[in-house]
């Protein structure tokens, strides 16, 4: 059997995936970061289709990572603002960028830093920490079947639990 | 005009939503952490058709993110790996991982935890971290043109340089 949805798996990237895992949702989320709003400034932006950015608008607020929200009290013009939830992708975004600066345009040539405004002073390179708060190496890694495990994950789990670090 | 790539942008998440931005690419990433190495192994895996699986490993190895090698030296049976590039996807892939957790699954549900392995004790929660290495509210934090900007996303990052955070 094939499928086409990743709804059926017992899987927090799987339901992430779902939610924001295309591109164009990447680029909204970051641009909405970035303080574009309405849906002409998104168009501009990313330079994507009327239908497709409605599309993915409407895919991102049905998942609760944007709403649309009068741009003040009382107004009738309509924005796009992130939600808590969708605010709460910072880490997952400062990563995904981070990435694409270090592997794609190599250091030196970032196009955009993300910063802190007191100094202007770019964030952290993002890292995996161990509960006492040491960088964990990758070959430190592992991962063990949560408290929302199914007994398919927990078999999953249980058969292996390294994370691949070679 | 409309694009359907998002090679011409000067950003990294642009880059890095092309080389991994969809669904099965990030479940392909997660699954090669968690040890999945063959083709069947994926197959089983993700239950997606033969034709997306081998479509999207191709696309992750002509981006540099898996390679495909002998199983053992000298073998002739070939394996999936992340290459050095592809581990470093590890922080993004928790900070998504971990907001699925929170916001979907809830906490107390976690279907699987990433752990160090010595003690089994789940990692902590990813954070943008300022230079000083305190977590960095998303307030406090901006964005400004960096290095290898365009003039036009000089022109971006200079009208507004703060990251929306309400």
């Amino acid at each position: 059997m094939t499928r086409k949805s990743l709804d059926h798996f017992n899987c927090s990237w799987a339901k992430t995936a779902e939610a924001i895992g295309d591109k164009w949702s990447i680029m909204i989320i970051r641009s909405a970061f970035f303080g574009v709003t309405t849906f002409s400034e998104f168009l501009d932006e990313l330079a994507i289709s009327k239908n497709i950015l409605a599309q993915r608008l409407d895919h991102l607020i049905t998942h609760g990572v944007l709403r649309r929200v009068p741009s003040r009290p009382g107004g009738t013009r309509l924005v796009y603002r992130l939600t808590d939830k969708g605010r709460d992708l910072f880490p997952a975004i400062v990563a995904l960028g981070q990435w694409g600066d270090k592997w794609i345009f190599g250091e030196g040539n970032e196009p955009v830093i993300v910063v802190d405004r007191a100094n202007e002073q770019p964030v952290l390179p993002m890292e995996v920490k161990a509960k006492d708060g040491r960088p964990l190496m990758l070959r430190e890694a592992g991962y063990v079947a949560g408290p929302g495990a199914t007994e398919e994950t927990r078999a999953m789990a249980g058969r292996t639990s390294q994370i691949a670090h070679s």
